[in-house]
């Protein structure tokens, strides 16, 4: 072990065994976190500077330090090592070699505890952008494979059982809705990341007169926390990203099933192209949609982490516990897979090869104007109950003759009830669409103004 | 089966198997919806009367006889039974009984997936503000007790050891903290729950004239729903209240934990009231905290439903599966562990019994003064890891000699460093909290502030 | 209160608050125990009679008044109320009303945690019984099904791509080897829960000259604890029924896919008998396979389940903590759901309608034989990976021509190798199959095999 | 990409995107199954050559080869690289450089699918051996720790409430075994781990005159899989592993609360050896046992793994897709995390400081005998309900006079029953612990007795 945790250690006579060394360290992980480390020290020290706490030469001094210190650590010249068990400590190591005793200054007035509350923070601001971003460019991708397709009819379903004929332009936005609320739930939950800690200490906050509304607004906080002992105690931001990005999995599984669906060779309403899908090793007749499978099987892991800060969490008494050091890894592979999986969906939405007439054949060629020929006799003043009672026993009549609903005469239509009309045997795949032009429903009025909304909530995300 | 049912059957030639028909049916946990249905139903019947798709006499029949089964529920006239599977079908049934025919009209527009949408996110409305008020009354008795001891002395925690005295108020207010973004997460969450799906249909949106404002207006919904496919098969909202609710009772479960340690008579800090404990049956010495520790062991079902729920939606196509129906048990029970779980850990705070002598002992009779000897040194000029080295000596030389630091003599320090003045013996467990008068920290101008500002940020709540 | 409850708080000066005392009782849910509950405290009297702890006619006395306090709830002439906070309360009050106050000494030698612990793996041994016979139901149904279809063909698939042909035989034949394991992870379980604990008193062992041995003997348990502390605070033997259970809806959400996936318009498959169906209340014409989507919702709620369980269990010192109290809710769920699809689902196998000629159309027009024709490639000499490459040039060339494999002229096939010869032309989904007659593989006679095999084990699971 | 990837690719004409191939690739994680894919590989090789599927000289030459890849990987002189999208290509793409193109036979009778099973039960068979030797070394120490401890007393607790003295070799045996019942819960699940599925192929079964159980044999496996759709998509050894992981875990949080509490300067019984303890940045006296936290906190990442593989499953058709290859991480984190864990906590067990005056102090301190005088009552032919009511008595009425039980006097005992006599007064700790002699009791004799059987079952898993 190196002498600067040696330091630490001071009051201990034993050395750390050395497996245990291993266990608790943490710079395997957190090395990625050296850019907010030293964001966050930078500030720290310019306002220790700022307000006497240590001289300003010092602070220059420090500041001038870590720079370089950040310059040598993306240009690999300096090594974060496991010799230091965390990424502040090899920081730390890296400053005092180059800029000596001085750098001890920099921990005055501050503790590991807010420091790390602090850069885990900044990370997580960073990561909401970032995800932010990446669900802005699939919304994209929904919004032109829509206009794309705007009059592509295709069967909706409910219990995977066609239902009722839809614009395929309204299904893609469904999806759209999704993300949309992804992207103001994390708008939400950045409110409560966009908190500086520094200032907490240890737990109880600093003995020193440092200026934390200086730091906030250095770093970009909008507000600072209100109490020292839940700074450096909560994680609770970490849990409710993990939160949002499971529901971002859930609907990128939800979309990632209709497109393993789609390509079947039983719908066939799509093709992936050869840009996202796969051969099989033994059977070279295969493209599958691998990507898509990934994302819905990255599911998983997505809820996993969330669980698992959730058990960390878990009855753990105040204020800092070394459990917590638990909250990194599951974040930072939280990050990676919503972002990757959001971008490679993306693509592939984006690349996508609509059958449409497979697509209208399936929509047309069933019963999913049944309801349509309901609402024609509630029109005609039947209650509904009534009206459904009689097309059930319709298309009892059609499955039992092998017949489609638009291959019935009026005849066999008016067996059923007189008060058929020969205007039932206008209802077709396109008039029910065109009558379901409720705000929100599928007719193509309303999918224009759907989509044009999408549009303008999009601009105004990509806008910020 | 029921007539009624069988309708829906119309199609179908078998009979619904008997464990299969108690399967699905719901009626025995959606019945909790009754009113939410109802009242829905009525604002659904006076728009469709309104705009014409039925009579307006017919509307104000469906809509008093509606009335009517409310109160017939209320007062249990009427039952809710198996004979239908759902609280849908069973208010249909009631309202049929009661006015005939008409009633059919009442589904006029509408279809069981939109219903549901509507009766889940009325209901989830109200569990909002039933939690959020929960969440007031515990903040609300964690004030009150923190002005009962403003100025009562407690060891802080890290890592369960003894670190640095604060005011107990200042713990207290931590979990005054927690619990407001408790209460904002829900205000966040509430946006996305305040949207009405009434027209959308089976999925596609219905083919009549509804007119989705005005109805969204009468339920005092905030918005309406942008696209039916997604409105129908949308239950992020559960996900989203879940969730909050996970973390509600992560810090419940944090609080809980304090409550069993501190009872323990090894810690004997505080005594929970008769009201809050249990004996034992074989060892009548005992008296135990079972309501925190139950406390603490329900976050792990609450946990559960947010996993359940999430697993329910993993993978489903749209829109409506019958997968969903799985959404309301785990909520019900997510809600009412919640609340339930608040009020009692409440009642416990209010009457809880502090034992201040003993707390302060312990923050005395210890080493928590550590760091402000190290702070008196960095304050002298020498770097913190420097004034670190030497202060753990100090401690390590005082444990060797059973001392506690504030038993050394002046002597003993200057062994260490000369740069000891008299003013050291000067700092104890007082002047400790006090120099922490960082905002945020712990000394009583601080702690007087945050209590100040936690009882606006409460009135503010409590006034909604 | 009861007088009864008062006495175990006769230490305590103050009555417990009346939302505590609801929400610390565990009435409401574990009365479902009150068998387990007398049958244990009659093996325990009779224990103490016959050890001479007690005397004989006491002991006479509480047996005889156990089983008419059984009797008169099993006939609702006795009560089980929310004045007594669990069953174990329940029933003494009930005793001691019957037999007066010899009743207390049922409770020499006992505690309410070793009772606790009795109760409950009483319990899950019956839900071990219970669960392996519903598991051995489904799996005969799955043998019936295939044995009723054995040479039918359908395709196989990965990545929902169809793959090679198989008999559907053995695609059921997978899903009994599921279930298969189901069963033999449960009797593993087995061997955990039956270790009787009753004798470890509170925690420390009982101060009594107790016969374990015959208590266990009597209970029909195959071992005892061995350690008093472990033995109170053990609830590894719920978690590990859970997390068998998980895996059962596991399967069995795999199977519901494939049931719902099948009787989709696209793939038609299958149908669903009426029994196991249900209509839409707006689209007249559906038919839904409720029933399978259902058991795989409620995959969602066992899952939440285990994982509660855990989470209850995390960080919870020795010995007996009212957290574990939170045991019994989600197992009860647990078993009832997992009896309960299994049930349902084994009703939809066993009534299920097999489309045969569609299946078979699905896996002769495709490319399912393409892995064929690349092994007889190999057999006349070539590597795989170089056979793979010519048949992928064969599927790439039919599929720009519209083709299927077996539409393919020896010409055509030659002009990818010169090794293909008139044979080439043999290969059917039907020698395709027959060729792959290794050990686990669908040839025909190793289906026959595997169905032997599988009745074997059926027989005897049943047997036992 | 390569050469080799592009043949799988041949009916592809677009080349796969760059995120997409980055996004399925697994080299980065499944590298770490290097020897056991080379591993099966020569036993598949060796039986292709016995068989005769291949030549001899053929077979002889590929594993030769294979020898060769394997010295090549493990001396670092071959790299795995991202060429290849998993171990499996980067394996044969190796073997192709070095022997040229009959490399390309090893794929006869073999798809990646049943050779992704293979190398999965492989890696899991050895993780159970290498958990299963970690719970070995930590139920060593406990059995080392409680024999150098035997007659130190300990208050035991229910409700963190001090409950009745034990011997501390009594509370560390109670870890022994939910140990031991790990230990046996692996070992049952490798008899379903231990099922060779080479010879599956694809799904179906291969077409090659294969000797399954050879290859075995050869493998160390007891048994070959019996259906060969459910042999490619099996996982469920994964969770069964995982939740195994998780009920270890979760003793381990167990264990380490204890340790946390126990070295809390409230508790004070025992001392965490420095090498298993560290220092606070800013607090130099605090020692933290930081060790145990993290053990503590890394139950959240394993629980998060179960949940994530039956995730993945959840809904997944038959055979394989994809997401499977989302079981790898989670299990490879879920070994090395328990392993560790064990590890960790064994060496701090085994050099644990026990202080066991605190500890006897704590028990006779108490009220701990309070159910010792009850039971003399009880003994004196008081039914238990009554003698527990007047010792509650008796306690209440010592707490009110600031005495412990053992500084009552006869007389004052009397006041509360005549039945007392003087033998009350020889009631002690060690009296309370020598009387629960019940087998599985805390008496000394039943400890020793349990001691051999620890140390026996122990030596009997070890020699294994």
């Amino acid at each position: 072990m190196d002498e600067k945790l040696q330091k630490l250690r001071s009051r201990f006579s034993g050395k750390l065994d050395e497996a245990a060394s291993a266990y608790i360290a943490s710079i395997g992980f957190d090395r990625r976190l050296y850019r907010h480390d030293i964001t966050g020290s930078i500030a720290h020290a310019r306002m220790l500077g700022k307000t006497g706490i240590i001289k300003k030469a010092e602070a220059d001094r420090i500041i001038a330090g870590l720079k370089d210190v950040l310059k040598d650590i993306e240009s690999s010249k300096a090594k974060l090592t496991g010799d230091f068990e965390d990424i502040h400590m090899n920081v730390e190591a890296i400053l005092i070699k180059k800029i000596g005793e001085v750098a001890g200054k920099l921990h005055t007035a501050r503790s590991r505890n807010d420091q790390t509350a602090l850069d885990l923070r900044l990370f997580v601001k960073d990561a909401i952008d970032e995800t932010i971003g990446a669900l802005c460019i699939i919304q994209s991708a929904l919004i032109t494979l829509a206009e794309a397709n705007k009059t592509v009819v295709v069967p909706s379903y409910t219990h995977l059982q066609r239902a009722q004929p839809v614009l395929f332009a309204h299904y893609l936005l469904a999806y759209f809705e999704m993300f949309q609320r992804d992207v103001e739930r994390l708008e939400d939950c950045l409110k409560r990341v966009d908190v500086m800690p520094l200032g907490s200490g240890a737990l109880a906050g600093v003995a020193y007169p440092v200026d934390r509304a200086a730091v906030a607004r250095e770093l970009g906080f909008g507000d600072i926390s209100r109490n020292s002992l839940d700074a450096v105690s909560d994680r609770d931001f970490v849990v409710e990203y993990e939160a949002a990005a499971a529901l971002i999995m859930a609907h990128l599984s939800r979309l990632a099933e209709e497109v393993v669906l789609w390509s079947s060779a039983e719908f066939d309403f799509i093709e992936v192209d050869d840009a996202y899908a796969t051969g099989s090793s033994i059977m070279p007749q295969k493209k599958n949609a691998d990507t898509a499978e990934l994302a819905r099987g990255k599911t998983g892991r997505v809820f996993g982490h969330l669980l698992a800060m959730l058990t960390v969490l878990k009855g753990l008494p105040l204020a800092y516990n070394r459990d917590l050091q638990e909250d990194k890894e599951g974040l930072f592979d939280t990050v990676d897979t919503v972002v990757a999986s959001l971008g490679v969906m993306a693509g592939l939405i984006a690349t996508l090869k609509v059958k449409q007439d497979n697509m209208r054949a399936a929509a047309a060629g069933s019963y999913t104007i049944a309801t349509d020929i309901a609402d024609y006799l509630v029109k005609k003043g039947l209650p509904f109950r009534k009206a459904h009672g009689i097309v059930a026993s319709l298309v009892r009549y059609a499955v039992s003759k092998g017949k489609k609903l638009s291959g019935l005469t009026l005849k066999e239509y008016r067996v059923l009830s007189p008060m058929f009309g020969r205007d039932v045997l206008d209802i077709t795949v396109e008039s029910s669409i065109a009558s379901r032009s409720v705000s929100g429903g599928t007719a193509l009025e309303q999918v224009d103004k759907a989509l044009a909304q999408a549009k303008r909530l999009l601009s105004g995300q990509n806008g910020k």
